[in-house]
């Protein structure tokens, strides 16, 4: 579901979505490149052979609309990062790949400002909570229940989960009724 | 060193600080309002008096820069809202602040919307992930030492704090050497 918000902000923003994974991926409009290199490996190939800009945007972003990915790829500067939480990289615009690698993993988003320096490219820092909110731990979800409005946010609310206050006022996730759509498909 | 933060970003974004607090905070050049009710009701006796434009920020916000307080207090919009983590509000700016009042605690981010849209105000969101990101647990410090410009980046790095990164590439903050500067002043 976070893939799919993923791919109908890049197709909303214009963008032609194609989809790297190391997993069969059942898609019938969008290209999929199956790999069986790790993430960095995989880019690398395929940034050399890049004619055209190209924007890399990982898939736990289902808070990514049309307008957030709009906002990246029109960047004035050679390139553009939109950081994660805890120092990676959720989005990277290239206006010319074959002047770039990725390095993911760990401090990713230091190291991909580095690496534009590197390579005299300028480069713009993305300031978006949209595109920064990665979704990894179940506290992350109520960044979903509350700014999502894709399908990943339906199906959540569909299995029936809510938010709920406790009386500090901390927001939090649980069930609240039964699952109304099928969890298994 | 949050609070100073966020101070000198309103007055680099023109704005004059005036520091609401139920405590007392020595400084030779803010005006300070020193208040025993809490932070609704205090918000709340003070907006109704108010004439001019108001940004309420929080204390907590030290990647919060003069660019993002002006991109806030720009807004085409009678009023803008920049989101907190976990459902919360950062920063909300009136164009006419006796037509609003605020209510803070639990989600309090769709709780201001809807205050806006029952006035009849419309309201901009503000994507930002340097007024999203408030500071309140150890981990969310991995913010502040790749993103941090200001002093409280300046502050933690003195006591000796900087980024570590596990085997699994996940990013965190651990004391690496001596603190350099005094933690009790």
């Amino acid at each position: 579901m976070m893939l799919g918000d993923v791919v109908d902000a890049v197709r909303d923003a214009n963008c032609t979505p194609v989809i790297v994974t190391t997993e069969l991926y059942d898609s019938e409009d969008t290209q999929i490149t199956i790999t069986g290199a790790d993430l960095n490996q995989t880019l690398n190939e395929i940034l050399p052979q890049t004619a055209g800009p190209v924007i890399i945007v990982m898939a736990d972003l289902p808070l990514a609309t049309g307008p957030d990915i709009t906002r990246v790829v029109s960047t004035q500067s050679d390139m553009a990062v939109a950081p994660g939480r805890g120092g990676g990289t959720n989005a990277i615009f290239l206006k010319e790949p074959t002047r770039f690698h990725v390095d993911y993993y760990g401090t990713s988003f230091l190291k991909h400002k580095k690496i534009a320096e590197e390579a005299g490219l300028s480069c713009e820092v993305i300031d978006s909570f949209r595109l920064h909110t990665d979704i990894d731990e179940k506290e992350d979800l109520v960044e979903l229940l509350i700014h999502g409005t894709g399908r990943s946010r339906t199906y959540l609310e569909g299995l029936g989960f809510g938010l709920t206050t406790d009386e500090k006022g901390r927001v939090g996730v649980e069930r609240k009724k039964p699952p109304s759509v099928s969890s298994g498909s």
